[in-house]
């Protein structure tokens, strides 16, 4: 634990005097049993027991989650552990659980109709402070949302925390009622019945064909793209934290953040790393993720005010940066974190922004109501939502999601490999799409309309998409094939209306071509500014977790159909 | 002739009064036989003979060519034409040619054993000030380096220009003598005779293999890629002009920029757009262009001072730049422009600088002695040698090699495009190569401990190579394949002594394999930190100009040679 210990103490001396009690109290010895802990973490993480060394390069969180736990209630590690080697046989009522929430000295949860007292177990605890919201209640919902507990080391931790279970009296049909587990979804929103969902809980959904035909991606078919459930944050009360590097602490609320610092507006493309994964399994070889189409993608106009203004205004030297600040992290209310090189935090061409609408209305709560970071060209990993925490620092989150989740490794790497050996994505690279392909006939007016600004007469395809890069490179050039790639033609990129020093947003563009030219596949790549391209194939890019896909995207075309997707 | 006049007063106000004289003069008057003139230009360029109205939206140069001629010899403009329609039958002494030169009113050249009074041409010459150098003698040798001259348009424009011929006593064997003929590459410099020569005059030259295997590359083994020839610089005398938007210059010696301003060294990569040329034609069609191999890339050691410095030193506000200002344009003194955006200019981690020094060492005359702009992470025809001239601007250069040469098309293009639908190269994508690839044997003392470094016990193979990307975008991950990529691995990514902001050198890698595992081919492709990747085929790549080769590189592999590269 000291590695620990000292990274907290050196990120606000104020923890000190915490870790001192710890080490005292050695309430972070595990126990023997506990072993398999290690395996939770990556290669490089090592757990001594009575040392109390842990290091912890990577992985789970665990400093991010022990400075959330702190954090947030320094109290649970005054309270002495009430676990012991051999626990009581003893039986507790759910009301006497509930007394052992979050405000308690004591936290209980629990599993099935077991009660554990995990108050020791919290600054530990790989996730981070998002198990202090199921502390006085049940677990199982949180277990069944992150699939990573399911492991039979998992078990073996919780198991040394058994302290009874629960009175027979409150069961019903030999289980705890669902009244006693908390849904915490609860505060999701109603959605457009037009997304494309992949999963309800937490929701996860692509942006419907129809809507990706447009510039600006309309707010209620915005992809949405959820680690865990959506927060009921208040922005009366709600505050945004900026934690300097000294360990001090600033604190706006929305109303402040508008009146203080000027109104930004940008277009910028959100793309999920994810974006394509699907595409990438069915040539190649199975990964691992949501298997998401072309859909993980959406642009909109996001207002907000310059993160850059406000960490100035916090008192950071944005034109001076020491040396010993290197990232942003940024927390979301709902435990998701990630960080972004402070070089693109305090660029005055960098436009990232504290946004707070989306679309010229307020953030819909699936798009961070009432704050989020926006992180222009960067992967929409970084663009933190219900944002409640910035802190500068000399490392980077370390959350899952930045730590190990969004990077992609060889083609000859899988299972679980040294991640620190790749980067955490940041910047994207060249991608493209067809979204639409559509047979136009000289017969309708529209069309015919539409025909002769191409100079055709005859019956025709209209093919449109989109094609985006990272790090704000302008789309230069879009390539379109008609037979598979074999000969290639150059596509109308369609009129923008960026807002931003930099091209945010997604290029539009179209291609409208005679029918008797069509082959079987119609294939897009894209060229951004910098001249870089898109491989031909999947699987030399191919990569476990499926991230970044951008093979040339293939559609089948089959006269009789209207739009056939691959 | 009217919209040049007008940018060239925009441009610098002195120069109103000579546009008036010249209108008033009407020496820009094109007789109608050259009506062919307008061929030489792209399609959007238009003259209109009478109306002195002359629009060069893109092309060769004429507004640079216009400028630079007034700037060198205003007096060229007040002089009235001495050809006439109907020339008269006369002969001229080579000594009267001679007394036609630069500092003659009347500009006179020969070509083969005729003579022309080139005059009211100069101005408008698309090649710019470069002429300049031919008056008072031969042209001949100019037009054998500037190929684009042997057009019969070229031809007619010329004979317009007829007054005579040589006088028969002076010529020898019917010839104008070659002592009349200036040799312009009289000042080129002796070169290291492991260059591989691509062109003699202009000396365009590769590393030689054995040079590229080292993160500095030797000086006299840096690849030289010249347009035309070197000029011979004296730093005492040479000043270096910064023209501000407002038409101001100011003059700095190199002195003066060493006194001034604060040193700075950094490391960054040079490649020619037109690296891996070869491969292109070799493996797709064929391209224009030299048909360079692996080796027209270098890695050195950079001193000079900020371009932003010195900019803001001239009095330009690089913190608050007029929108007017989108371009940064640098002239050499051989007639070689580039430019680059103002943005990459004036920021703080651009590193664009002013060398005047190469590994440590002043700059050798074939890399730009005394001084040369260094704008790493761009292609290096920005980085402009022999640096005499930069000018703020709302234009690019307006040179043949800013609107023209180095650009990409899609690999449907050829011919004469709109070349004004593709930008100028700045920032180029990631590139990798193989630069050897040895057999090392478990018997040789040496060899065996860099095997046992690999933990292997048998005979070897050593692949090394580069890796680059442009922007200052790291190399992040090298595969490396020996089955002509079925199956691949990561290659060890040597250490790097980087200076700079950001990843402005290549990525030198290693990769040692049992001898056994290796195939026929061996193939290398690279992964920047904005994990763009290289496309594995050259074909859908191709473009005409054979411009930013970046297929993967394939190496054929024979047990019985060292080396064979494809």
């Amino acid at each position: 634990m000291r590695m620990l210990l000292r990274c907290a103490a050196r990120a606000n001396p104020q923890y000190e005097h915490i870790a001192g009690r710890a080490r005292a109290r050695g309430i972070f010895t595990l126990r023997p049993r506990h072993k398999s802990f290690r395996s939770l973490f990556s290669n490089t993480d090592s757990l001594e027991s009575g040392t109390f060394t842990l290091k912890v390069l990577t992985g789970a969180a665990v400093f991010a989650a022990f400075i959330a736990a702190v954090n947030l209630r320094p109290s649970i590690l005054h309270a002495a552990s009430s676990s012991s080697i051999s626990p009581p046989q003893r039986t507790f009522r759910l009301s006497e659980v509930r007394a052992h929430g979050c405000n308690a000295t004591e936290k209980w949860v629990t599993k099935g109709t077991k009660v554990y007292d995990i108050t020791d177990w919290i600054p530990g605890h790989p996730g981070g402070e998002v198990i202090l919201r199921a502390v006085g209640g049940a677990i199982d919902q949180y277990w069944e949302i992150f699939a990573i507990h399911e492991k039979q080391e998992v078990y073996d931790i919780l198991e040394g925390f058994y302290i009874g279970d629960v009175d027979p009296q409150d069961l019903v049909d030999g289980k705890v009622p669902d009244e006693h587990i908390d849904d915490p979804f609860v505060h999701d929103p109603k959605r457009d019945e037009r997304l494309v969902v992949l999963t309800g809980r937490p929701f996860n959904a692509e942006t419907p064909q129809g809507s990706l035909d447009t510039f600006v991606t309309p707010t209620e078919t915005f992809y949405v793209r959820h680690h865990m459930w959506v927060p009921d944050l208040d922005p009366a009360k709600q505050k945004l934290v900026v934690e300097l590097p000294d360990g001090e602490e600033m604190e706006y609320s929305l109303s402040d953040l508008q009146r203080k610092f000027e109104a930004v507006r940008i277009t910028a493309t959100m793309q999920c790393s994810g974006n394509r994964r699907g595409h990438m399994t069915e040539k190649a070889r199975s990964t691992k993720g949501l298997q998401w189409g072309s859909g993980a993608i959406s642009n909109g106009i996001w207002t907000g005010v310059r993160l850059r203004d406000v960490l100035q205004d916090a008192g950071f030297p944005i034109s001076d940066v020491p040396d010993e600040v290197k990232h942003v992290q940024f927390m979301g209310a709902e435990a998701y974190g990630a960080s972004i090189p402070i070089d693109k935090a305090v660029d005055k061409r960098g436009d990232v922004i504290l946004a707070y609408a989306l679309n010229d209305e307020p953030l819909p709560a699936d798009h961070g109501y009432p704050l989020r970071v926006v992180v222009p060209g960067n992967v929409a990993a970084r663009s933190v939502k219900w944002l409640s925490r910035i802190r500068l620092s000399e490392e980077e989150s370390q959350s899952q999601w930045q730590q190990r989740d969004y990077k992609c490794f060889g083609p000859n790497v899988s299972g679980d490999p040294d991640w620190t050996t790749a980067p955490a994505i940041q910047e994207v690279p060249v991608q493209s799409a067809i979204t639409s392909l559509r047979n136009i006939s000289a017969q309708s007016q529209s069309d015919r309309k539409l025909l002769h600004s191409y100079g055709l007469e005859e019956d025709g395809i209209a093919v449109e998409g989109y094609a985006f890069s990272g790090g704000g490179r302008r789309i230069i050039r879009v390539d379109v094939s008609a037979n598979d790639g074999k000969t290639w033609q150059q596509a109308e990129l369609l009129p923008n209306e960026d807002l931003g020093a930099k091209a945010w947003a997604w290029q539009r563009w179209r291609w409208i071509l005679p029918r008797s030219q069509a082959g079987k596949c119609f294939v897009v790549k894209a060229v951004d500014e910098a001249y870089n391209t898109q491989p031909g194939e999947y699987e030399a890019n191919w990569n476990f977790r499926g991230n970044l896909t951008q093979a040339w995207h293939r559609v089948g075309y089959d006269n009789d159909a209207l739009r056939k997707n691959d």
